[in-house]
Parts: structure tokens; sequence; C-alpha cells
């Protein structure tokens, strides 16, 4: 069956965004660092704290903001001063903030295929961050439009489906993170194509058995579409 | 233009929310109180730091979070203790994990109408947050969906309605804001039904010039459609 509509992840897919919790992450053992009881465990500390808020906060730059808050109360025995939590919340406004820098060849990509596909942004993360970055990157111009959702599972996917009036066999989703973008995808019987990018979020880590199409980049995609 | 979709807004209108607010308002002041250098300044402060971070945090539990940590900062000139702050951010955590609590006579209104309209509910705030409370409050059996959305603008009402399949003549949005559930649905040619609840946000603040038809419950609503 052709392929009609492609779904297309955001956040490292079309645009930088883990290296930027990397360098906020920095930022945090920087900042709390001079308060922890034990520095060596300040990372683990955020990235445990995060884990367990993930269910109640969801995902995103304000659940990341609140679980640096409470990771640097908690490593420092209560003890950082207020100062430095302020500081922790511009990083996280900083990050919400920052301008929207395109992976290599997206633009060109997507514009090439605009013509012959349906495409829509498919993403996780805070609602406004997400339609902020869409509308900020003039991705708009050539995908149609953008779904943020709370979870990428087989249920979100095939609800999308429904309302792009697209059979599975006929949608492809691209993305980098094969938890999200590719299994639940393959789940519901539509086809999925893997792009890595350099840093993954732990939270997204699994694995595919290796015949999932996999691209260096999102400039191979018309290739792959066109089944060449 | 028969009525063929009812847009449901969720917060104050099918559920109790703007209360919580107002509770965990309260308990900010009392925590923060003992460190505020002008006690006076402390609701005020927090409502100034809400609307200054609107535009970035948007709507929603985790962005009001967020404010009263700032906000705590900003009156204690930076001396309120991190426990306290780790106090705030618990109550954020409350205020996302409570039950969700229908208003008088929800359930049975929307069961009733719900072989006869298509229904969907139409909010802003916490994606995460507003699909837990939708799915945890047993609507989800009269409602086809919920659609979350950053601002209820005209543009936001237009693409809905194409969306969900249905002209202006034939949608009907009911809500307790007449800022986002009744002027922007005016504007674009569909219906809207006002049902004002006990507390009103601020920001939510407009009026109509009367000729938009105000229900004191939902509970009239059924009434109103058969146009009784």
């Amino acid at each position: 069956m052709t392929i009609r509509v492609i779904g297309l992840d955001a956040d490292d897919t079309l645009w930088h965004s883990e290296d930027g919790f990397h360098s906020v992450t920095a930022r945090f053992c920087e900042l709390v660092g001079p308060y922890a009881i034990d520095p060596s465990t300040l990372a683990v500390t955020l990235d445990v704290v995060e884990r367990r808020n993930m269910v109640l906060f969801g995902y995103g730059v304000k659940s990341f903001t609140l679980s640096m808050v409470e990771a640097a109360i908690e490593v420092s025995g209560g003890q950082v001063p207020a100062e430095t939590i302020q500081r922790l919340v511009d990083e996280g406004r900083t990050l919400l903030a920052r301008p929207v820098e395109l992976l290599e060849g997206v633009e060109e990509t997507l514009a090439a295929l605009a013509g012959s596909y349906h495409m829509v942004v498919i993403t996780k993360g805070d609602l406004l961050h997400q339609e902020q970055k869409f509308h900020g990157s003039g991705l708009d111009a050539h995908v149609e439009g953008i779904d943020v959702v709370s979870e990428k599972d087989a249920r979100t996917y095939s609800r999308l489906m429904v309302r792009y009036g697209v059979e599975p066999g006929g949608f492809v989703m691209v993305g980098n993170s094969v938890r999200s973008d590719v299994l639940p995808v393959l789940e519901v019987g539509a086809r999925a194509v893997h792009i890595p990018y350099e840093y993954l979020w732990g939270h997204e880590a699994a694995e595919h058995d290796g015949g999932v199409p996999t691209l260096g980049s999102i400039t191979e995609l018309p290739g792959w579409l066109s089944g060449g």
C-alpha cells in the first residue's frame, strides 16, 4: 500500500532538544553542587526525581524544571538557598525560550516532500512549548499540523490515524525514539523509520530487532519513500 | 441550522477546578507569609508572577506551581527556606492528584444528551492533567473525546470545527468563561451558552452584551437545546 501520510516526531528528529536538557543538567550540577551532601549523586537524583514525577507531571520542560527544584532540595537536605532555586527556574525558562534550531537538511527535505505527502508532527511534551516551536520553526509552511500527545502508545497512533483518515498501510512514522516512534507504530500495523539522534534520553531507551529501516539523516527519507 | 456537535469546557463547567486554586493560594499565603517582607502583597505578587509567566509557561497546575515558587522567592527577598518551597511543590502535586469532582447534574445531563449529539470536551491547561481528569471522570462514556488546546481563540475553534466536520451553524460551545468559551465562538459564527461558576479566575474576566444564553446549571442545557 502506498504511503500517503507521514508522521514526524519533533524533538531530536526535526529540531535539537535533548542537547538543551544535557546542558541544563550540567548547569544544575554546577549550581547545586556546593550544597549537595554527596555531589556524586546529583545527576542520578535528578533522574530519579524526574522519573518519579513523570506519571503526574508528564513530559516537557516545566515538568523537568519542577523536578530540578525538588532534586536540589533533596540532595542538599533542604539547605539549598532560594536564590539557587530561582536560578534553576531561570534555566528552565531559558530552555523554553530557546530559539528552535533545526537539524541539518530538515527544511529542504520537508519542502521537497510537501507536494507528494500529507505530513503531521506528532510529539510529546508541553503543549504550548511544542506549538511555539512548531510555529517558530517555519516548518508549518510544509507540514499540515501538530498533535501534541501525552503518550505515544499504540492507542494514540490508532486514534490519530482514524483522525487523519488513513489506514495503517498508508502511514509511516519517522523519529529518533524506538520506544515512542517505532515499536507502537509497528504494533498497529503501520510502518516506522528510525533516525537516531546523538543523545537519547534514558527514559526512551529501547531496541528494535534490526528489521526497521534506519536512516543516518532525514535527507535520506525521500529516497527511502521512493523505494530507492 | 440544527445543532449536531456540542463543545464542552471542562474546568468549572464539568468539574470543580478554580476552588482548588483558591485553596492552594490561601495555603501559599499561610506558608510564605512568615517570610514575606510585606505580607499584604502575597496574593497580588502571585497573580503578577502568574500573568508574567503565562506567555511562556501556558495554563495549568505545573505553570501555577512554578509561579508559586518564584513568587515565594520574590516576596521574601530570597529568604524563604527550601523546605517551604518543597511544600509549595507538594501543594501543586496535591492539586494535580486531586480526584475529579463533577458539578451537580453533569453526569446525568451528558448521559441524556449522548444519544442525540456528538459531544467533545475542549479545554486549556496541562495536556496530561486534563486527559487524566477526563478519563478519571467517567464522562468518556458519553463524550467522544477531549481536545486540550493552548489558547481558546477564534482560530482554534475554526480549526476544531473543521476537524469535527461541522459548520459553525451546527456547533454550540458550553462553558463558564465569557472570554474563552463565548466571545471567540460567536466570532466564528457558532453559538455559545454561558454557565457561570462560583469563582472566576481574574485572567478570564470578560463581559458579554447580555444576548448570550445564560443558564444557571448544565441541567438546563437539554431544555435550551430543544428550544424550550
